[in-house]
């Protein structure tokens, strides 16, 4: 049984740890904060929280987070910035959902979110937080990165094919479509019922910031340069991510469908679905899981790959909980083992 | 562990009870049937069980379900009538979901369900799955007839009132709305998309068959005649229902708050909120709670009560499984610990 | 040909008034007023009315609206109270679709609105703008006061009974269902798609400030007191509203059908439907349109009434239309004539 | 003034022809049939057009038919090829909303449909209903084939760019998304509110059959072979298509906004967004617009282009009438001249 602290808790992403670390049998919540909601209990402000969680939020001050074995950054940029050497340096494990820690080259950082990066000297310890990709690594560090959503569900669905260097990775296309959770719980006209509702729309084509992630993930595989558009849509749903990603094989003999099978036949969130099937959001809901098919568009030298997740879940709070365990050595599947609700 | 069998599983009621029976610690599910699906692999309809149930569908045959200890119907009326005798003699236990055995009168439930009632013989032995009115009773029953969706959140709204004799039982007016998969699985243009999204309405107003079932709970609490109005509508949403109940105290010197606080406080499944909330179905998702809060409408002698629910749980599966858990012996709240998805 | 000003056009109603205005044979747009986005093409504000809005946004100031023949106010609460009187001063008239002009006592309305009414002295002038009920007063009138949303659903559906004196008036229920466009467009947290979207509550149970202007227009009817209990909800559509009203016939040997549908034969904008009918939101949807039903629910001394608008025509900026239509011995359904878009 | 029929007005572009024909200045609706409903009153199926609709049902004859100017065909595949013939003979214009007459060799469309071509003698005569395309032929035409939704709005991206020979046409993908009317008013388990509401999926993958007819228009343009990999996904939103195209313009010192903005600078229903917009569906909704923007993606060689309408309005309905505005010489944007609903 660890003790974990959670900074930022009053955001989507903040109450999807609560519901899942809740009913984790190796976790403790011992404490979490909100600097503008201190002394509110937690369960008022997310009454679907009531009787699960007894705690008030409290200020994020290290004194409240020190004692925990981890502490997890439900913040935006910046925060884990700030807060986290302070933490590691009392031994804490940090486990980091925002941005702070997901790009190798602080300079890049610095140029796609508009501010110095706020800890540079800590880089060198963290480790992205992929599973399918860094397990191994993940087990041993203390500064855990956790992926965006968008990347999760794009590189889910390139790495085989990365691996096998079956594809032309000078043009990766990856059209993504994301429920509006992922924009998070601010108050803005953007987000409103009404705004979003009966509607369909893309969104920052001048340029998003999982791209450079996107892109350092691949090339990292890949080992070279990658080419990659990739162009977010927004979906009139709540929870959801699906990644529609078009690639040219370099040869078109391969079994791509065993290929994926095989790739991922030992892990336990990724389901590689039957030729033909397509995934849809809604049969991951609430879950870990990453749903994946292959298809070959008619007569086309192409692959297009269909890639779902629940993008609070494998796309931010759940994976979080998976480096977590592989982090304490906890069963891997521990407070995931979820299933999907549906309808 | 016992092992069960659910008939008619390819429902909304049926695919929830797979959910949550997969993680039920007491429960092996032995069969699941359907006639028209027979040989079909339960997660090749709902791919959010791949990986979760492994059977096959198979012919809704006594041979299948006799061994079973308890045997589910998810079924349209009528079939549990033909079928649960044999079980029933086999020693099988009963948990009928469908309204075959809710009714006590069955000339009552000819008239409102347009066809002579089936199985008159065995109405002697069934119970009203309510736990929080028949608790003791289930435990001992082997026929378990599970309250409808409405009927529930009305019940539970007035269950307090009623057992402390401190309304009006004449002038009762439930004004109920419900999710969209209250109306089934079923091919039929009036749940496509297009028509009820973005869209509200009041259906059934010549009469209800919920009406009643709700009336008969109520006349039994009250010990008497009960004038119920019974209006349901259609929410464009998939999941929920919500009651707000009109009644007319008979004293206003009640602590109506304190009433309800009391009346609930060891019920699993009910959360009385605080004074001046207002639940709202989202903080219900996925579980078996009931949240319930109590208003005094302005200026008036009438109170109002707000009940909701997760139709497809509290009000069907999860209902179902707290009676199974009852009729066994397992912890009341055994497969449904659950914390609701939000957002 | 009249020209025009709205103040306070980059909320719902004003964008709605922009719509229907646009298309209006007998009006041109003079002055759109934004105080924080004076400068700004209201087009690019609202990508729906590229083509077909050419004008931007000015400062609300007195010089660009003294000009108009009318000018709308689509403001919150206290905005139309400061501005009007200097232009009615100038001979325009002012058409408010805020809250500011409705209730004929300040005293009331400074404490529903929290702040001493602002001009009291216009109050004797100004016209509640229901047509159904005050269509000759309408055409004189030079100070407009367009009714609420919620009171337009609820009292066209009891007008009939009240002014037949067929219903006990001590004992009405209005419950009423609102999409969200009725909250506006404010960012708030609370009307997110991801806090709003599959959900459903009540809301305001403490006292809702239509409650007061909807008693107002009962007893002006009436004649004397009238027993209200009216309770909003929240439904996860856009546009639209359902009120449901429950009421005690004095006498049961009444054609109610036949009442309804004498009293609305000449109305442009009121659809009584046959017996038995659910009218739905989506029927109305876009326009100035109001359908109602009426129901005899089962085994009580009830009816109930069904009245559906959409919230943001017949509502607001559509009633706001048929009133200058009046004012200004326009054809009654001039700029009105419009076909719901279903689906 | 002509008079029209519409055959097959039951599904959802055949209620929207009644929406906007209704209103058209120079059509009277003359007959409106349906083989399973004759009889029934129009309105009685569609209660958004009580008051606006007064006709019933009739079989779809040829006596009913043949007295028309114009019949509109808003059917299955198949019906239009039994049925056109017969109509034109009697020199009756045909205007198919169906996929009946849209491929200009009959082979394909077997092939794709399933079925030989029913009507092959009439392919000579038939003009593919793209205005921006083809004005000057559908003017003369008898037989109009109105284009899919789909191909409507990847067609209306790539024009264009195809015209100015700027893009290499070997390499074109189209990834669209729509809402779920475009799967038609039928009783389907697949398009329920519980089965596509908050959830996001691609569907044909394995081929769609609006495939070979994008790809005749773009071969027709290119004059020459074109490589296109189309793939369709579904919404949970009633209307609305986005087609996100990605291609790779064989130079990048073209002006591509210019480009764009010059081509379609006359026509009514194309709008040319400025640089860096995003249209979205909702400000096309219920109108005959096609929105546009280009995007560069960051740091690639190819072009985003961001296409949206209403499916069932210039989809469909809207720009059938468009045709036959063309084809009978009145104003093209006679009953087309509405203004969006938003929100």
């Amino acid at each position: 049984m660890i003790s974990i602290g959670i900074v930022g808790a009053t955001g989507y992403t903040g109450v999807e740890l609560l519901r899942l670390l809740a009913r984790h049998p190796e976790v403790r919540i011992a404490a979490v904060t909100s600097r503008g909601d201190a002394g509110t209990p937690v369960a008022a402000m997310f009454p679907s929280l009531r009787g699960v969680i007894d705690l008030n939020f409290v200020a994020p001050e290290t004194e409240h987070l020190a004692a925990c074995d981890a502490v997890f950054f439900a913040t935006p940029h910046g925060v884990a910035h700030a807060l986290a050497g302070a933490l590691l340096e009392h031994g804490v494990r940090v486990i980091d959902l925002s941005a702070d820690f997901r790009l190798r080259d602080p300079d890049l950082w610095a140029r796609w979110y508009g501010q110095p990066h706020g800890a540079p000297q800590w880089l060198e310890q963290a480790v992205y937080g992929l599973p399918e990709l860094n397990r191994e690594r993940i087990r041993e560090t203390r500064l855990l990165a956790v992926p965006g959503c968008y990347p999760t569900a794009v590189s889910l669905g390139l790495l085989p094919l990365l691996r096998a260097e079956a594809i032309d990775v000078s043009d990766v296309i990856a059209d993504a479509k994301s429920g509006v959770s992922g924009a998070g719980r601010k108050a803005q006209v953007g987000g409103l019922f009404a705004e979003v509702g009966e509607n369909f729309k893309a969104y920052a084509s001048g340029g998003h910031r999982h791209w450079p992630e996107i892109r350092q993930t691949l090339e990292q595989v890949a080992g070279g340069p990658v080419g990659l558009v990739f162009q977010p849509h927004l979906v009139p749903m709540i929870r959801g991510i699906q990644a529609t990603l078009y690639v040219r094989p370099l040869r078109l003999d391969i079994d791509f469908q065993s290929l994926f099978e095989s790739f991922y036949r030992d892990e336990p969130f990724v389901d590689v679905m039957p030729a033909g099937s397509h995934p849809e959001t809604a049969s991951v809901r609430g879950t870990n899981l990453c749903r994946i098919a292959v298809a070959r568009p008619v007569d086309s030298g192409r692959l297009a790959i269909f890639s779902v997740i629940d993008n609070l879940v494998k796309g931010a709070s759940g994976q979080a909980i998976q480096g977590m365990n592989l982090m304490f050595g906890f069963p891997e599947q521990s407070g995931l083992d979820i299933v999907p609700v549906f309808p």
